[in-house]
């Protein structure tokens, strides 16, 4: 997502150019390109594919709209498979049009992930519940806190069931330190993602995840945490950026490994 | 702030004529008005002055920046006492420019209200820090949560600092009711505010404070909260929105009114 400009190829030949070894990956584009393909193509390269983004939205109510939301997350689960990444990150989804329920919607998610944790395992795909910074927690994401994500997750095994890790979520949060100590003493930091801080956020706070360094979050602080706690999975940069999004996407990319190696590389 | 467009009289001469006994002022107006000449004029109405917002601010690092914010906060203290309310709100500011350390920040916070919690309550006025949704953590209040709110208010008295209760910074947090009890317990919620949580959040995401009934907040759950944990006083209703704003002060404050009695009111 972070160079969503650049085609699968033109983003796996760049990857190859510059020593990235891992890339994670959105389903659209996926699809687009076919999932088969896509897995030839990443593998071809010599690459592994981190994670898949995403599942969830799965706080409807209504019993057909639910049923398509898991029917869905289950084809993400075999398009993980398929391109051989062990783990689909899931985003719960906003409160449905009216409701003022959250305590309900989060219920809801928990109803799903009973569901779909089973099938994940059997796949050989772990669900990966990622808090959302609480300024999405009406339209996107009633999930808000690791804390949150990691008492819905502890209802399961751990290899069905776990949390994604993203500064950009958590940075503000002082418990959250804790919650990935908590997250990894049981195996349930399943990715770890940076994208940094900065402000004004854009209308509609979507799209204005800071570049790895021009923010206010220091990424090495939170690399520590989660390697304290455990965690030798790879690390995502995940940013939404409509200046970077226009920009050239293998400049983009050879920036961000520079941001990488500069703000979060081991010293 | 809900109805800035109006002057201060204009104020006072509505909320008397719509029945509202008690009205949140600001800074701004008040220096503009004259802070003798307003507590005057609220006085001879008969309406009593619930909080002034708000001092803080309290989060540079530059010794001569730092004496500065000192001396604006007694000088808001001074103007609370001189307007005859109990309660000075204090947004705990952002980061300094180029800082990624919250924690330090948040520690400024607690050092200064150690130096103004004596000189607040010497003229009867209490401080309530008021967390701020943490999507303004970077760059307007580093006092995110409740819990953290508390965690520097408990180390003063509780006729020192307290804490400010708004829905619109604490809805999405599922700890909060919990907190809410515990600032009871020991007297510190020092004020309650409405205001309603609507998207897409505008850029900058200041003014989009939603009228009471137009979002996702359950008004009258987070009321129950706060009288459950003991509190009897004023109930603010605190709207940051260029939509209302633009509209005729008088006729806002009566749909507020109503919209408070609709979505807040005791049944």
């Amino acid at each position: 997502m972070t160079v969503k400009q650049l085609t699968l190829p033109e983003l796996v030949s760049t990857c190859v150019e510059l020593g990235v070894r891992g890339v994670g990956l959105w389903r659209e584009p996926v699809r687009s390109h076919g999932t088969g393909a896509t897995a030839r193509l990443v593998r071809a390269a010599g690459l592994s594919v981190t994670t898949l983004c995403r599942g969830g939205f799965l706080t409807a109510t209504e019993p057909a709209e639910r049923a398509r939301a898991l029917d869905d997350n289950r084809a993400a689960v075999d398009e993980a498979a398929t391109l051989g990444t062990d783990t689909l990150v899931l985003v719960s989804g906003g409160l449905p049009a009216g409701s003022k329920d959250l305590r309900g919607a989060r219920e809801r998610v928990a109803d799903a992930l009973a569901e779909l944790g089973p099938y994940a395992a059997a796949h050989g795909v772990r669900l990966a519940v990622e808090p959302l910074h609480p300024m999405y927690a009406a339209d996107r994401c009633v999930v808000s806190t690791l804390a949150q994500a990691l008492d819905l997750a502890e209802r399961f095994p751990a290899d069905q069931v776990g949390v994604a890790v993203d500064t950009y979520h958590v940075w503000w949060d002082d418990t959250a330190p804790a919650q990935i100590a908590r997250a990894g003493a049981s195996g349930r930091i399943h990715t770890f993602q940076l994208a940094d801080w900065t402000t004004p956020l854009p209308e509609g706070v979507l799209d204005g995840r800071g570049q790895i360094g021009d923010g206010v979050v220091d990424m090495r602080e939170w690399r520590g945490y989660v390697e304290a706690a455990g965690y030798t999975g790879p690390i995502e940069v995940e940013l939404f950026n409509d200046v970077l999004w226009a920009r050239d996407g293998r400049e983009v990319l050879a920036e961000t490994v520079a941001r990488f190696v500069e703000h979060a590389g081991h010293r």
